[in-house]
């Protein structure tokens, strides 16, 4: 147990102490999450989460229909007419991306659109909930954010777009903008590659079994794809939440950052307070913050 | 073929045009790597090379002596006494660190410390060659390449280190900052934890053969560590290149970043050139510029 293993002994050992002594501030992610009050968290409707069943396991997704909503619109079209299920997952590049399904696959869509216009960003307006976060960032002037997904804003252009951090779900194209219709999805599995933001629709975060997707086997073909047909992994199912029946529902929450809870997490994450560090970074990337997401009780 | 795939269909349609007409300059990393003179490439030495063999493949890191000199002298002698062979890794946790072999453990040491004081920075002085990047940084004054690893600096301090970017490997340790001995190595396999920067000592960056250890089954114990034994990959062996018979050495060359070659690379990565990219993010975070690897002709 070693390299970080002993926050959670440093975390029980201040919980015992706390018994005897007035209780301190909580100073690790589990004590903090564990102070955190119901009301620090939010229940994600059946029908914002994606379910994708591979034969390794069970990844669930939260859409972002605020960012994307015509991409989440058509997968839902697409989930209903099972047009995933029997594609497969075709592409696992290492440090980069796990692709899957058949954006031109010949196969019931459900009135799905073919090709849909790029949704890459949006004017964000007065209205818009975004919780910032302190420090600067290489690629964006603002970052933050907005409904529990990672965000980048420009308050120059007033414009907000999704960042490609570990774990987004994107919708793969062709050349043309408008060339994805969300039949063919990826899932980031290494550095966030921010070179693709406001470059590809991104729709959804990763939330649970994220694991199903970055441990496949790494393609040995161009970019990654797999050069024989054996080695893809065959999708079982693709459907929404509330396209399930209630008993393969996961119930899923997810930590509000307007909170703070939040609040606390986020100077947490910048300044590491257990004996393991001996230098806290003091700064905090948006891609190095994952918002905790448990199930409910 | 979709999501970034026509980047090579733009560059090998770039070259067909060339047969006819002047020659643009590259605008892709293929081209740029293509067109590089072997000035442009250094050989990495067997003596700077450590091959960890898995029974899945074969990874190989080169270390960092400028950094690490006595981490990576006491992994020399370790690797020599086979202090390795039999051990297993131990954890991969996910969108963090795939984690091998054992500090404490009872074995053959070969004379090697079992403790070593930290290497977390050191002053860098006016002679140390530096590779400067153009774009601010979230966690450091500046960062760049020192002798092919990614590197951050403080102007003030006159400190430099190495940044924990994706495949980065380093020596776990206990609480107290000198209880590691590189008996126990860790690879990054996520998002960069920068976290982590001037506090663990890295001491070398994995050059091939990455996905063996990025694609194990993630552990499901606390911090990613394995909880079955039969889950744990068992080390065949780990050794430098000049321990090893001549036959199992692999001749590799990395790309300089003291030459046009690497200048063009960061343009291109800064700018993307080809037809897929709408919106080139005109930044690199330095953990987004992989130095590309080869093996030599």
């Amino acid at each position: 147990m070693r390299l970080a293993s002993l926050t959670l002994a440093a975390c029980l050992a201040l919980a015992a102490v706390a018994t005897a002594d007035p209780a301190p501030p909580p100073n690790s992610l589990d004590a903090i999450l564990a102070a955190a009050p119901a009301s620090a968290w939010r229940d994600i409707p059946q029908d914002r989460l994606v379910y994708l069943t591979l034969p390794q396991g069970r990844v669930i997704f939260e859409t972002a229909p605020r960012f994307a909503p015509n991409h989440v619109a058509n997968l839902r079209k697409l989930a209903a007419a099972h047009f995933f299920d029997g594609l497969f997952v075709v592409r696992v590049q290492d440090d980069y991306v796990t692709q899957w399904g058949d954006a031109a696959a010949d196969r019931p869509r459900g009135g799905a659109a073919a090709r849909l216009a790029a949704e890459f960003d949006h004017p964000y307006g007065s209205d818009e909930p975004f919780t910032p976060l302190p420090d600067p960032d290489t690629y964006a002037p603002e970052t933050g954010f907005t409904d529990g997904f990672p965000v980048a804003r420009d308050p120059l252009s007033g414009r907000a777009w999704l960042t490609h951090c570990y774990g987004m779900v994107g919708a793969g194209r062709d050349l043309a903008a408008d060339s994805g219709n969300a039949g063919e999805l990826y899932a980031v599995i290494g550095q966030a590659p921010r070179q693709l933001d406001r470059n590809v629709t991104l729709l959804g975060r990763v939330v649970q079994g994220m694991e199903y997707l970055s441990s496949l086997p790494r393609g040995h073909g161009d970019l990654g794809f797999y050069e024989k047909p054996e080695m893809r992994t065959k999708i079982i199912g693709l459907a929404f939440g509330d396209q399930l029946p209630a008993a393969e529902q996961v119930h899923l929450q997810a930590l509000r950052t307007d909170t703070p809870a939040f609040a606390a997490l986020l100077h947490n994450r910048r300044y590491r307070q257990d004996a393991f560090y001996k230098t806290p970074a003091g700064r905090i990337d948006v891609c190095n913050l994952p918002l905790p997401v448990r199930e409910a009780k």
